[in-house]
């Protein structure tokens, strides 16, 4: 049985996170495919780094479910996870873009249109959406896996659409700068966290669990651990913009508070904040627990999330 | 055997256009439906009218390559076939962007991002490419179709990305304003059509003959009509831009000349766009010929089709 220190799931996630890069080299259209500054613009966003938390969950998830499939799956199944990397970069281009956000520091590089402008970074993000769905509903490949890809294809645009990222984007959009405080206002901050980020998160544990053919109990169990997890790391990320620095983090800190965003530090206040964390942390290590009968990786993942602000 | 007089297509088109109206009005997100300003946003511009071409060439391709199911399949069908006209929707709204072609009209009315703003406009583009995918991966329902459904997801999807739709609007935003002529000019002006537009209608008449269970051989058939189509639909419209105005046309008459856009006329000439019409016109009918067996539906579209700017 394998324990998880914090040194055993760093190499853990760093092995992993090779075998997502690996799978994003072979989906990306290789280096100077036509049209050049369209792929460029994709390959410059996508192989920026960062902590591949999606398909790295996913295929912790397709581990634990009991994935079985052959090496040649194995990899078909790393490409569908990587496609979940490919639709969050989307969202954080489109994010970034001088309409949104306007950012221009990210994963610690200047955003994508500010290296290929406004146009080629609008196009890239929607041909990432794109080939997203292009791998989920090709891969795995073969006769027996149809269901399995259609249904993957259809989990996740449910989760980034108007009922999950794209709408939370909105929210976000919409109720920025607006004045919000009690709990009105904590009651709307968490809705725009579970749809901007936690229904891609729940979905890409969930995802995992479909590929291992887990049945819709376990599926269920998983999914709510992914959604709490994510809520988990949306609550350090508010912590950290509020106590980190720019450089530490690859974004401009301070933006939140800058933008007058809905943050935990803002209507929680900074320990209200922190104790929201620990709460949060407790509910995911018992999600972890009902899905993995132990303390294992997912206990370990929602110790490490918690704990970045520290 | 029906015959296709133009009164007889006419009365053909608008019931088919009927069952696509219908068909979108069940799957777009209902009046209201939160976020209201990214739901508002996605109804204003797919609810604007238009020929709803897409669509209507799959149903027909359903319906001539022998389409069986039942009623509720059927309305299946609609749907997934309107999926086609949410993805044509973003592509407009992203493309009339500040960012990109910065037009104010789109059938007859202000575009989406005059009325909702940028970032609502972006959004609701992103949106409905989501929803497009999720209503292609999910219908038609049922076991039977599992692979049907991927299958759709996976092609159109390789349709609008790189190889299609985003690499044609990237390669048309690289190529405008630069000097092109002679042959050089007249490939990459095809090239950039066949991407931009043609690869979309292509895999919109495919799909009616997938749905309808058609061997691959018909399927390669049915595309290569599709595609035809496509090609004198640009080349029409290309006239259209120079001889129509702006009422007729429900867009600004004029743009593409005055962005200095690859067009038809400005690389054959109007005599020449027009011959090229006529030649297009006679080589889809051919391939409607291949599909039909006879003059039917798919013959009488290409006349419509090539006489629009007569």
């Amino acid at each position: 049985m394998t324990t998880f220190s914090p040194e055993t799931l760093r190499l853990h996630l760093a092995a992993q996170r090779e075998v997502v890069e690996e799978a994003l080299a072979r989906v990306l259209p290789p280096e100077g495919a036509s049209p050049a500054l369209l792929t460029s613009a994709m390959r410059y966003s996508v192989l920026a780094g960062g902590k591949r938390l999606r398909p790295v969950l996913c295929l912790a998830l397709a581990d634990i479910c009991g994935f079985a499939g052959s090496g040649a799956e194995r990899a078909e199944v790393a490409e569908a996870a990587a496609a979940l990397e490919l639709i969050h970069t989307y969202s954080l281009i489109h994010d970034d873009l001088p309409c949104m956000d306007d950012d221009s520091l990210r994963r610690g590089r200047p955003t994508c249109h500010v290296v290929h402008g406004e146009a080629m970074a609008l196009l890239a993000g929607d041909a990432l959406q794109t080939l997203g769905f292009e791998i989920l509903s090709s891969r795995p490949a073969g006769e027996s896996c149809a269901g399995t890809r259609a249904e993957a294809a259809s989990m996740v645009a449910r989760a980034i659409g108007v009922a999950g990222m794209a709408g939370g984007q909105a929210l976000d959009l919409v109720e920025t700068g607006r004045p919000h405080g009690g709990e009105e206002g904590r009651t709307l901050l968490r809705r725009i966290h579970a749809l901007k980020t936690g229904r891609l998160l729940a979905v890409s544990a969930s995802l995992g669990a479909l590929y291992a053919g887990a049945p819709p109990s376990l599926r269920l169990e998983v999914e709510r651990y992914g959604e709490r997890l994510g809520l988990l790391f949306q609550i350090a990320d508010d912590l950290l913009d509020v106590t980190g620095d720019t450089a530490t983090l690859g974004k401009t800190a301070g933006k939140d508070s800058a933008q007058a965003k809905l943050t935990y530090p803002s209507l929680f206040g900074l320990e209200g904040a922190r104790a929201e964390l620990d709460r949060v942390l407790r509910q995911t290590r018992e999600a972890a627990l009902a899905v993995e009968g132990r303390d294992g990786l997912l206990s370990a993942l929602a110790t490490w999330a918690g704990q970045r602000d520290r």
